[in-house]
């Protein structure tokens, strides 16, 4: 029973069929493919205007390319102190800006609030001596499984532009945030004032897709540049495009999403007192002590320990492949901890 | 009839089967997979000794992060001045080491000899003022399709150790020319004084797959580390080995590369007194003038010209994936020109 | 009545007249004059063993050069979250290693112990995902007039080896500390584990004179790159090494940093109750609330502000050059504050 | 005798003077006092119309800030082979711009011209696969003691503009330029289409005095934020002020180089059949081969061996104080050998 990450999931098999039906003949390389150009027509349906979409090899590359092509070297990013930009990705964000500072934010459910990041901007622009606040990144959902309705997206774009920040989302979980908002993607992303768009597929049955989503046209040609020589302008352009085709068309991404969050879902109601936060996504955060997890261990359940050491708390993640009687005796599992 | 470039060839039905093949069930993420344990060691099978593997997505990675991890901000890297490095990856090596200069050097067939390089080193090691020469960086087949051979290479590799210069291979067509050599890999790369390798297979039919190939094991851990910060250590890594293992297994590389070796020897022998360079691999140099260029062209080949603006110079690139009825034509077309 | 800073003070007459005293002829460029040979000697007496001196332009350059030289991109380096390095240079440190990153650690009078640096290094070497912990580096004196002594530096030495981090101080107003422990430079710097320091000159009497002290001879050659590469060797070198030497030949950098000492000390003891931290050096922190602060501006006297906004807290630095009127004047307004 | 740079030259007497003179109170600091402010008056004066200044500590510093300010990392600047930038600066250029090419372009006399430049620029634009030409830099006067005059500096202007390359002159030693041309430092700037001069000081009588003279100041900000990131905003920034107020007030820097033109003119006409290129500013470069260098350096003459290994050609650099007695030594030993 695997509950360590929803990245262990294999690809589903509609994404892995598209990569035969483009196999069938030679095509231009470098994004110059019939399905490249695709893509951009079904982001800009999918996001209800028009939309520059950059397919690159990583969630990481997404995250740091986009970010880089709206901070200068001398910018700081305002994110969340367990955003995964700042945790995870080793210094990616700091590499492809040139140096640009992380600063970071506290916030319950690592969530970011317009005060908190108000007070970090005011905090950190002090003329030539500091850092010069750059952009807002936050995840959606968040690092321990939040989602931010369009309201607080709408509050956070306002307070971005207050502060002449751009607004950057890590939407390496996205489609599990539509999904449990059923809300348009517009709505949480441009019509909020959101500028890029980290749109993850691989967590969510793709094999490697992930795509930057560019609402500020103006940066496509520095976000292209900087794919190229970050060496993710793919030469066989197709393979990632054919995924990401797959992904939206007919809805499978909010499919696979929907059947992973309300697994989990089910999976929280299980623990019961022992949950430690709310689910909203596919994401369970339990806190039933050190000996809980002992037993949970025991019992063959796999999955990561979470917060400092000794607290006794752990996150289960819910991928939309897990199988149901894994799910269903990680659920009994759960209920006899109570 | 396509000539333009191996890129635009599909992905071999083997390789693509192993994708499904690796599909089953749950993985771990991020290279620990057993797909990508098992690379290094068909790769150390394959190069007769201990190496380490590192894939990512595009070959301008590989050679950017290879170069890097032997290069210091402050040093040159010798290449000629047709490599790929120097031309076509909008300055990635640059970004990858931290602002590294290239020096570019001249050669017959884009190759380098151990008098240039030492020319070269000399010219540009004059203590603090100047940058520090650090690497020597070769393509192997050439960006003019031709091949070093082992006494090459120990030759090269001999200069590299003189000057102190890390030795690296771009090796993008690095089946070609063991197709046409059959040697062993180990003779035209560490035997021969070669460190780093970056190992493609995306040209001769993967899906996107190219690999480093680190022979001083020394330099492991920074590889690692910069391939993560660039954002190519892959989520689901078991996709990208599962490719490569295919490639190399039971010699499918040596087939396809040679396949296309034969039909561009082919195509360079109907081209006779047309023929620009000798055809050591799967690229064809013609130079039949401007009025030929057009005759092919209005036929209804399509490929690049190459050299200089009104040189009547072009380039065929064969792919493995390329139909015989194509070459045929494409054969009789470059008779005609005759 | 200036209190704004030590930079604000004019150049001591014994340096101003070196300047003179090596203009007399041409001199070897490039750090190669009599003076700059003889600096790392002077240096080496001073510090009791070998060490290799870097003039830089500014005490931005010496740190971020410093840094650097034992920062890989991908490292991480320890710090105060007041420490000049991550609030003060407008993210020069980043830009010098390629993108490092600061892990900002709390504690009090900007000081770090020990436990805090054990910590964060516990929090941020989570493998290939985070960046590596490679450095510590303190402030001596810290940004709130703090010393560290000699036993206190030893233990973060010692920490420092044990979790494998290069040792860095910031000695901007290493003379002030010096100074008020009356112990060798050698007590606070190597004999403690401390592998680099900034040494400052400026704030304490000459015009432009920073340099980094290297203890680790391993890592000349790489700073004398980066020095070089960053703008930082002077083409008239003997003019900074004039400096220098006149500043630590017959201990004319104890006796200003003394001076300045003893008037903080006079000033700290006027202010009483309202002294928010001990003086250790020539910087006195006072909290007489926003109306005390209000008294003194509307009485002539010129400081900053400290703390957050509306804490009624204030810096005064009291440099060599302070007048001895000024001095007293300011003692009687904050004994009346009383 | 030493003729080997310029850089050898001590400091001018009224250059030394200055400092004093601004060194009886405090100023405040990073370039906020009176002289520094003044500096930008005094240079609008001098070029006629308004322009930013900012002092750095090194020409090397001047041309890598000044070219990062107007070339994206994945840029390329337009150069002569034997540019300073190119040659001597430890790739100081690719570290500020975060890892831009230099394009490097033949020339007579270290001279570009606007057809060299528009050839690389179209060899080198080629899309997303290529840098993007993005500046144009050349040495006013060049590395081999050459001038252009204004009707040449408008020429190549207008090709920069035509290919939307800024337009940057390494003037380290401009003085020596426009002592020579006897026209209005505008004519060899703005009003040919320049838009960054690095204007130098140090080789010409200043202690350590180097400055970007900025006509486009819509890139003020941004030299101003890589100055300051790069460790160059000085702490007492009056002292690099007064020493640039002392040279452009009163024509001194005009005086200066004149005198060291006309030495060198003199120098030029007694080598005679050995002058390998017109002198045109304070540079003389001799071809007497071999054997009259062995002579020049047996009677005491110190200078560099210039171009290839064995050529026997040197370069003569003369300083404003070169003693005439030098000089005049020097005059009987170069018309010895005719």
């Amino acid at each position: 029973m695997n509950f360590r990450s929803d990245n262990t999931a294999p690809a589903a098999p509609e994404i892995l069929a598209a990569l035969s039906a483009v196999n069938e003949a030679p095509a231009a390389p470098y994004g110059e493919d019939p399905w490249s150009h695709k893509l951009n027509e079904a982001f800009s349906a999918l996001f209800e205007r028009e939309v520059r979409v950059f397919t690159v090899a990583s969630g990481t590359a997404a995250n740091s390319i986009a970010l880089a092509s709206v901070t200068p070297p001398w910018g700081a990013i305002i994110c969340h102190e367990e955003a995964h930009i700042a945790c995870d990705e080793c210094g990616a964000p700091e590499f492809f800006s040139g140096g640009a500072k992380l600063v970071l934010v506290g916030g319950e459910a690592a969530k970011l609030t317009p005060e908190r990041v108000s007070e970090a901007v005011a905090r950190n622009a002090r003329g030539i001596h500091s850092v010069q606040p750059a952009a807002l990144s936050i995840s959606q959902a968040t690092e321990r499984g939040a989602i931010y309705t369009p309201v607080e997206i709408a509050a956070l774009g306002k307070e971005a532009k207050r502060s002449k920040l751009a607004f950057h989302v890590d939407g390496a979980r996205f489609a599990n945030a539509v999904a449990t908002l059923g809300c348009s993607p517009a709505d949480l992303t441009w019509r909020g004032g959101v500028d890029l768009l980290s749109f993850g597929a691989t967590k969510n049955g793709a094999l490697a897709a992930e795509t930057i989503v560019c609402f500020d046209l103006d940066r496509a040609e520095e976000i292209a540049r900087r794919r190229k020589r970050g060496g993710h302008l793919l030469c066989k352009g197709r393979f990632a495009a054919a995924q990401l085709l797959a992904y939206v068309e007919n809805g499978l991404w909010l499919k696979l999403a929907a059947q992973a969050n309300e697994m989990a879902r089910v999976l929280g109601e299980a623990a019961g007192p022992h949950l430690a936060l709310p689910v909203e996504t596919n994401q369970v955060f339990i806190k039933p002590g050190a000996d809980g997890l002992a037993k949970l261990r025991a019992a063959g359940a796999d999955f990561y320990d979470w917060g400092p050491p000794g607290s006794g708390e752990a996150r289960l993640v819910v991928s939309w492949s897990q199988r149901s009687e894994d799910v269903e005796a990680m659920r009994g599992l759960l209920a006899s901890l109570r």
